[in-house]
């Protein structure tokens, strides 16, 4: 049995240490287009701003450890074309410049995502980024020495991470969002305020509802961004407005694409062509709250996706229980989380949806250095059936999130979350943990009319 | 209505407000034998440490403010019988020295629990002490000023607080335990180890398998611990053995007792005897996870079933849902938590349980200043049900026990836990939070033989 694997980062290379390990005996071979593989990609911003020590930190397994485990690593290697039927793919070697014929018993397709480049980002000059690899990473750490001025053309959460990392770095940051809010739909408007604060009053420059026309430049480097609402000068400019799926070679193999642009899968990890698998984040996902295929491109997902990948097509059997929308991140001292749907996201599917918010301490308020935690809870009005969350509050305070996530997986009500048994001292949490305050007040709304 | 509470800490408070609330017409009397209600009684150690600015910020609900919500708070007065058939308590005003009889048509009995004081503690020397409520913290914060010697007779979780405590005031202190291991029976040894080992890095000098046999004194002061290892000196002997449950009032009035000691109610918080309901520590509660009844005093729990006293108590309708045994606690620099059971708990009930054990980091490894976390994750053999978990941790990152009790209130699988789609990014978690990976082991315990 030979096992091929297109893409070696999260998916491909969790995919391809499972089924080694469930069946040795199978030849595992993964093509991987870059130089590196397996590496934290969620980490890509903290390296540029010091928390993490370098790149190498970032790999998690080396082509050297993976090789000894007995799995072929080709670096440099594209895959270009399938042959679904002939049971073979197309390879360039990108150094040699040479392409190959290999053939497959199972195909696994862990293309990932590629950034959005808007067609005004689409320049020669330099200084202007994406960020989605360790390669990228390394030219923007490149460009920032020197550099003064910083533009980050995208409020999402990569936007957000790469304003901190800037900032840690001294840079003067301007962030440019299309958008009325930074943080997109991950939260709801009120949490969105908050997260756009702490980045103005760490000196980020946040302008939103701005939409970018073009680049400017001079001497072969980028000077500025010209948006409708003016020019922005900048040394450096990182857009990060978004990635898309990787598809191409899906759908040159006639793999079936679903409605969200993603490579359709059932919790096999199977695509509509036989033998064929794709997993991580080129892949559509099932929501466990709303029942829908939906493309959330996060880690763990694509881990998880890949280790089932991996498992099945070695032989064995195992299923990928869905996701239920959970994301965090970092903005300076706060950090956000969300699980589930916002209530904005609740309104869009049409369900009749109740929230409450409720502003509580991460521990006990009389406890030295208790900080602020805000939490919005959301379930369905009537039946109660808990639907999601958001927090913001201070570093790991946020990670509570998990408890609602773990309702979610159960499709729990408010009232079960009301009746949880907590951990509580007065260090760790008020007695009464924000998300029991929060339960009970919205145990209440969810049976008023 | 007349509704009449005994005890004005935390069931007591809690129940007078939700009766209060749901029930504006009724009288509510609340009598307080001491001079403090509402308190946050798990903040007292950190008073004495400086966690916690002074006794007042301990304070939840002034006499005042209650008054102002139309409940009557008398303090100094103390409820010394009970007759149930005529519907009337004999109350003490102990400053007074009056005695009078009060009508109820409902009576609240929360009692709480008292230090258990061995004999050899029960003497007229200075300096020796039990902390159970703001006295006692104050009586304490008196002896220690100018003292350079601490004995903490204990080692459960108020030993181990007190300790921090007191090294916190540059003291030197010595733990003596009679057991093998500190923290009792909430963590399985492996886990009590890091504990012991923290206290030790910390300066706390913890001596175990010691019984103490008296005190030694001069001019009326303590001076030192004669235990059989040998004598301590100390200007200042905390006894922290234990507690046990206030029920002579309870007994007077003809209220059964359960097996554990403590007074057994119904899920109502009702007791035996009609109109007449417990809550709080002096209560036993249905642990979800055994479906026994157990005395496990602590503060979520006492202000749980306040609240749910509270609304039955004012013609409202509210169940108790029982415990899971969550419990959580900080040492140092680290944080202790468990919930469900541990494996020698397990063991002792005779399931048929296994327990995997994993250490990681609380947020990626490459990641700013990640520390060690460390779950033991215990299932049911064959069938993967849940049983219970034990975190050591530096701070917040053990808060995650919430996950597994939130599990534990529906009687989840490991499996269940496996797939949970908890928050990831570098900051908050390794991409496989260790409840995952923890998760990821058990599943492949449990179905081995």
């Amino acid at each position: 049995m030979r096992i091929v694997i297109v893409g070696g980062v999260a998916a491909g290379m969790s995919a391809a240490s499972r089924a080694k390990r469930l069946n040795p005996e199978a030849e595992v071979v993964v093509f991987e287009r870059g130089d590196w593989i397996s590496y934290g990609a969620c980490g890509l911003p903290y390296v540029l701003g010091g928390d993490v020590r370098d790149w190498d930190a970032l790999v998690a397994r080396t082509p050297e450890r993976m090789r000894a485990q007995g799995i072929a690593v080709r670096l440099q290697h594209e895959v270009t074309d399938v042959d679904a039927r002939a049971g073979t793919v197309t390879v360039l070697d990108r150094q040699a410049g040479r392409t190959s014929t290999e053939p497959f018993d199972r195909l696994l397709l862990a293309t990932g995502v590629s950034p959005i480049r808007p067609d005004w980002s689409r320049t020669d000059l330099q200084g202007v980024h994406v960020l989605k690899d360790i390669p990228d990473g390394q030219a923007i750490e490149a460009s920032l020495k020197g550099a003064k001025r910083v533009c980050i053309v995208g409020g999402g959460y990569i936007g957000i991470e790469l304003a901190e990392a800037c900032r840690a770095r001294n840079l003067s940051v301007v962030m440019l969002e299309k958008a009325p809010d930074v943080a997109g739909r991950a939260l709801d408007h009120e949490y969105r305020v908050r997260v756009r604060e702490e980045l103005e009053q760490r000196g980020v420059d946040v302008r939103t509802g701005v939409t970018v026309e073009g680049l400017t430049g001079k001497a072969g480097r980028v000077t500025g961004v010209q948006a409708d609402a003016g020019l922005v000068r900048a040394d450096v400019v990182i857009v990060a407005v978004g990635v898309k799926p990787q598809v191409e070679l899906a759908k040159a193999a006639g793999v079936r694409i679903g409605k969200t642009g993603a490579i359709a899968v059932n919790n096999r990890q199977e695509t509509s062509v036989p033998g064929l698998y794709a997993a991580g984040d080129n892949c559509e996902s099932t929501h466990r709250v709303t029942r829908r295929r939906v493309h959330i491109p996060l880690g763990l997902t694509a881990n998880r996706m890949g280790r089932v990948a991996g498992v099945n097509m070695a032989g064995g059997e195992a299923r990928f229980p869905g996701i239920v929308g959970t994301g965090i991140f970092k903005v300076f001292g706060l950090g956000a989380a969300r699980t589930g749907l916002t209530q904005a996201e609740a309104n869009d599917l049409g369900l009749n949806a109740v929230s409450v918010d409720v502003t509580s301490t991460d521990h006990a308020g009389y406890y030295f250095d208790a900080s602020p935690i805000h939490v919005r809870l959301t379930a369905e009005r009537g039946t109660g059936r808990l639907l999601g969350a958001q927090l913001v509050g201070c570093r790991e305070s946020i990670k509570r999130v998990d408890v609602v996530a773990a309702l979610l997986h159960g499709r729990g009500k408010v009232q079960d979350l009301a009746a949880m048994d907590l951990a509580y001292a007065p260090p760790f949490s008020s007695v009464w943990d924000v998300l029991l305050v929060a339960a009970d007040k919205l145990g209440r709304a969810v049976s008023q009319r």
